[in-house]
């Protein structure tokens, strides 16, 4: 399964041989042997006896293999070898995964009649489905928009506001170099294969894998081939371009829906570019991610913190990614709304003031261990992770609480929510430790939130590109003596020489790093002449335009780069996860199909359902609606003329979680109304003019369904036969 | 002035002689000499009298040229008469404008100290500006996107919520056929010219008009050729592509920086352009306006409205505009956020039941035909504005009042408000009435909000291009007997010649208009077939394919194409303008600027400084940041060691409205602080338990300033002292 947003690199990408070179290292393998003992218990959900029985052998399939992985890289072996014996590994973990997500199946909700709900109430449909659609864009309706306002002021309250994080909002639209210095030039890619008589597009990989699962079930393949085939099935992901090319090429594979030949493999980035300007030249991409916005802005956004760490930024925003074939609905779009935070803090304090808050907490962790010795995901308060180090330090572990807690504040069911750890051969080369944050959907476990450990690499990467440095001042105990090398440029002999550019080179050279002074100090003093790079030009400097200086000095603060750690949430996924784990059907009747979503993240609070059309209702209609509008709760009047039955199952079918109904006992003084709660379905009479504050307090979480009903009668019509 | 928005036709576009012709009709100009009478008062300051002394010249010469275009009109003069007389007029206007705004300038803020302002408290500043930055991209940091988060929210409230909108959110990323027909792809541009050796880009008018600037102050042009430019330059505005060029090439005008040889003028289409998914065959744009997206949805937005009109959508997004060459800050920008609303209503019903609500408001007009005469704009009474047809219909005029009250919410200086009717020759050819809600800034008046009556125009286009009805059922006050002429076709012909078409053929011509139905029966029956085309391709038909059936039916409802009134807020234009009209410079200290934003928009709402860094104060602040959390109140807490003045200074800066000092009385019980206001610098004392419900009720406006003076001691130190 690839991972979203910083989480976005695709898959192809991610098994390069220079991340599994770097990233296996014995340090997580040693770890692993620790670990085991800290477990404290496991999810009994998760861990049904019976499937744990079939789930046996998998999981040994899947040890042995994660052993080999490990001898191998303690051996030091060719990294080809590793590379297969990780591809094996991988496909072993998917075979177990595949079936105790299959094992687990029973508890799914029904797919397509959710689908059809969302649909029909526009929750989101496709986008210019009258102009035929495009696939991978959405637009939100009325009430799935509602919804994603409310989780982003829910976002915004729970993570900006009560961290005080500095929340920014940055172009979309980006320029090349920005996009270089980030790697999502080079690296932002998957591979695809065209159709050369329709120029139709396939991701290579699937095609590949498509192909295959075909010709193991055509009986003209013989067997051998099918041998061939299963051993090379594990493989698919970590092949190299050149590796697909030969693949399609020996087995003959042409384009599924046609027939024709294909093309070569080719890189294909999945970012969209357009040209900024008339002039054509300047070239950008739409942001495939919000965060390099904060990373550019951050010497802004350290003077705005008086210069001092740590401290969060945050932002919510669209962000792009043309996807070769988007499939599975809103989980793989090609526009889609992140929220994300960097925090920015001192590499050798990674601790964090309220990281006791969390402590306690309970969270399933799936580590990178677990995951290779075939074990399932386990229990752990999360103090005791942080201590035992299995999650890399307390503000990684602050934010992964704080992710939890939101989730389900959201509504997310807390039995279909886990934290899988990267193993280090999918996690980027600059990241310390990742934690994905996934929620359990009749797609399988999709990754929803991020967090990872992103060390300085965006800033160094930045600051690189710019010369600009990108770095906070940490005031020293005690002052310090500091070896300076320093390179000053003659300004006159510069200028001679390079006119309008020396100013450029001798910003260059002020910011050199200690090695790049070595280096031309040397090369000077070798050749008479040093070649330095500066933007895309290439300058030669001679002895005398530059002095190599060295001395000691007294210094009072170091510069330090800051580390990261990213939470990034795509909005969209939580979403559609909320939708599946609230979806339910009324016991006894298959077509009240509705969605019990928690009532701060509704569309609507409440409805107001006058039982008669007669005039004598509206004023008392009227008046409600008035007084809930006063009190910020958005609700909805549905005065249609079908019976109250139909029309709570209406509004229970848009997750209205209250509902006032205005009866003939209305009418009468002292005047009051019936207030039913939609996942009990119960009701409750009360004076009509304290009912929009109890609605106010209910849907703001300040007060619980359960304190309702202990302080009112209970309207005791049978809902079951008045809703008819 | 260019109009943004709906606003957005380059203003190259409008002036197309087609536009002329068809909307200078009589009858605005018959309206005007009815209206004058009308006049209730003048509001006192755009009037004064001394300044008016000065202008009058100037309103006569536009009176002159309104009546000769008039004139011209009456007479049908040929169009190209006409359109001298309306550049000239337009050119007088200018003129007009700008004396007026010279001679206002005394009340103009120092436009480069609010910026200094902004930006060193990263309200804006220019996005990847360590790259260089990109013109006409702004990022907004933690101050100005929480003052843009609290102006959306409050629009979401006032305008959604208040109203029952049906709030959508659509994708961006456009494909081609949707903006072909909304007609962005073809109108949607300005003329550029391109230096030939550079590739550097000019807006050709603006080019025109500095070239001939430069050329007027030239002691080496000679007075005829000046003669001969000073008529020219009010023909600017009004020029084709072919004028353009004819006269770069007489007056041998050059690239301004490098004097190099200029390319012939060229449309510029200002969408960004991408290609959506790996073929590059879907050629996408950008959305320019989020309208659209509320356009190609209306079938299921009017069923979620079960059918019924009128109803309104609502949306906030960003869209975006390739400018040729951006600039006046945040006034014309590449990427900006706009909230769009589209009422949808019955055309012969465009009354509104809540008008009576606005009818008593007083509104700045500047109607079409007192710019015509020259004269200024004037106060009216919403109502009277309505009844007398000077504002076309009540929904047009409620959306008027409501964007007023809008605006004044948001810190907008009432007497730097305007509605501004376009003139028949700048209104886009299927709006019936359009205002524009205009705020005065140093840059002159800024259209911030538009509001329109556009017909039926989008509908009907987006209809055409698909062949989708989009249109509403009517019930008839009673049944009626209508003729029914209907294609029906032949599926078994159809299907033998035109195979996987035939559907699409079959739907097309299911749908067909009267007039085409007999247009084909007429060329069926004179040549034996008949062209369509359906989609990109055409077919032939033949006799034997289709039916045209004729008959009459009764029926009890009817069809009608909805109305749209749009209002269309430029959401950078109203902060920037918000920013300008509280920009203040404390009396008697040059240094200390501030913003004297209302709460509801300022980005905290309350500031918290302890006195003394000692450590008993630290558990009164923890306590009360915990309480204003609580509550919801966003705070900053400025513990920094500078005097207490400098920091009221510092909050001042940011807006920030309330300022509670923990001092050392604070620390005896009964534990109480002080509470001051940032615009008077008054403070009161109270206890400390209710100063956070104090702040909330004044943050949301339940309570005034003066009130809570009124109940609580004033804290008598003298601020100047003490601020010191």
């Amino acid at each position: 399964m690839r991972h979203i947003l910083r989480l976005l690199w695709p898959r192809a990408q991610v098994l390069t041989q220079r991340n599994v070179k770097r990233n296996f290292h014995a340090s997580r393998v040693l770890f692993c042997a620790r670990s085991t003992s800290h477990v404290l218990k496991t999810p009994s959900d998760i861990m049904d006896h019976e499937i744990e029985e079939m789930l046996a052998p998998l999981r040994v399939a899947v040890k042995e293999q994660g052993d080999i992985v490990k001898k191998l890289k303690e051996d030091k072996a060719p990294d080809i070898d590793i590379q297969k014996a990780v591809s094996e590994l991988k496909h072993r973990k998917k075979t177990l995964e595949d079936k105790e997500l299959e094992l687990g199946a029973k508890d799914n909700i029904d797919r397509g009649k959710m689908e059809d709900l969302l649909k029909q109430k526009f929750f989101y449909d496709q986008s210019f489905s009258i102009y035929g659609g495009v696939n991978g864009l959405y637009d939100f309706g009325p009430m799935g928009c509602a919804v994603k306002a409310n989780i982003l002021q829910t976002w915004r309250n729970f993570f900006v506001l009560e961290e005080q994080m500095l929340e920014v909002d940055c172009s979309m639209l980006t320029p090349e170099p920005v996009l270089v210095a980030s790697g999502h030039v080079e690296r932002f890619q998957d591979y695809m294969v065209k159709d050369l008589k329709n120029g139709d597009c396939y991701r290579a990989d699937h095609l590949i894998e498509a192909t295959f699962e075909k010709m193991l079930t055509d009986k003209k393949v013989d067997a051998d081939t099918k041998t061939e085939i299963r051993n090379l099935m594990p493989l698919i992901d970590g092949m190299s371009k050149e590796d697909m090319g030969k693949t399609i090429v020996k087995y003959n594979m042409k384009s599924p829906l046609t027939n024709n030949d294909l093309s070569e493999p080719m890189e294909f980035n999945l970012m969209f570019s357009t040209a900024i300007g008339p002039t054509g030249h300047i070239k950008g991409f739409l942001r495939p991610e919000t965060a390099q916005g904060i990373f550019v802005n951050f010497k802004r956004l350290l003077n705005f913190n008086q210069g001092k760490l740590p401290f969060a930024a945050a932002q919510i925003g669209n962000a792009f990614r043309n996807e070769i074939s988007p499939r599975s609905g809103l989980l793989r779009v090609r526009e889609f709304t992140m929220a994300e935070i960097e925090h920015f803090c001192d590499p050798n304090q990674k601790d964090h003031p309220k990281f006791s808050n969390v402590a306690d907490l309970d969270v399933v962790l799936y580590s990178a261990c677990n995951q290779m010795d075939g074990k399932s995901p386990q229990v752990w308060k999360l103090g005791e992770a942080v201590k035992q180090k299995l999650i890399a330090n307390e503000t990684l572990g602050y934010f992964m609480g704080r992710i939890q807690m939101f989730m389900l504040k959201c509504g997310i069911d807390r039995k279909k929510l886990r934290f899988r750890q990267h193993m280090s051969n999918e996690m980027a080369h600059y990241a310390c430790d990742c934690w994905d944050a996934e929620c359990k959907t009749t797609y399988g476990w999709v990754e929803c939130v991020g967090c990872a450990d992103r060390s300085c690499y965006d800033l160094n990467q930045h600051s690189k590109a710019t010369g600009t440095k990108l770095v906070a001042e940490k005031k020293l105990q005690e002052p310090k003596e500091v070896d300076v090398v320093e390179c000053t440029s003659n300004k006159g002999s510069l200028g001679k020489v390079f006119k309008k550019d020396a100013k450029a080179i001798g910003e260059y050279l002020a910011a050199l790093s200690v090695e790049d002074c070595d280096r031309i100090e040397k090369e000077l003093s070798t050749n008479g002449e040093s070649q330095i790079t500066v933007g895309t030009q290439t300058f030669t400097l001679k002895s005398d335009m530059v002095t190599i200086k060295r001395y000691t000095k007294k210094v009072h603060v170091e510069e330090i780069v800051p580390s990261v750690i990213e939470p990034s949430f795509g909005v969209g996924r939580v979403m559609y996860s909320v939708f599946e784990h609230n979806f339910k059907i009324r016991e006894g009747d298959e077509q009240r199909s509705f969605l019990s979503l928690p009532a701060i993240i509704a569309p609507y609070k409440c409805s107001v359902l006058p039982l008669s059309n007669k005039d004598s209702f509206v004023p008392f209609v009227q008046e409600l609606s008035k007084a809930l509008t006063f009190n910020d709760i958005s609700h909805r009047v549905d005065d249609s003329s079908g019976s109250i039955g139909k029309r709570y199952a209406r509004t229970d079918a848009i997750a209205i979680p209250y509902g006032v109904t205005i009866d003939f006992d209305s009418l009468n003084a002292p005047h009051t109304a019936t207030l039913r709660e939609r996942d009990s379905m119960k009701q409750i009479r009360a004076p009509l003019e304290e009912i929009p504050l109890i609605v106010k307090a209910l849907s703001i979480g300040q007060r619980t369904w359960e304190d309702v009903l202990n302080n009112y009668p209970l309207f005791e019509q049978q809902e079951a036969t008045k809703e008819k």
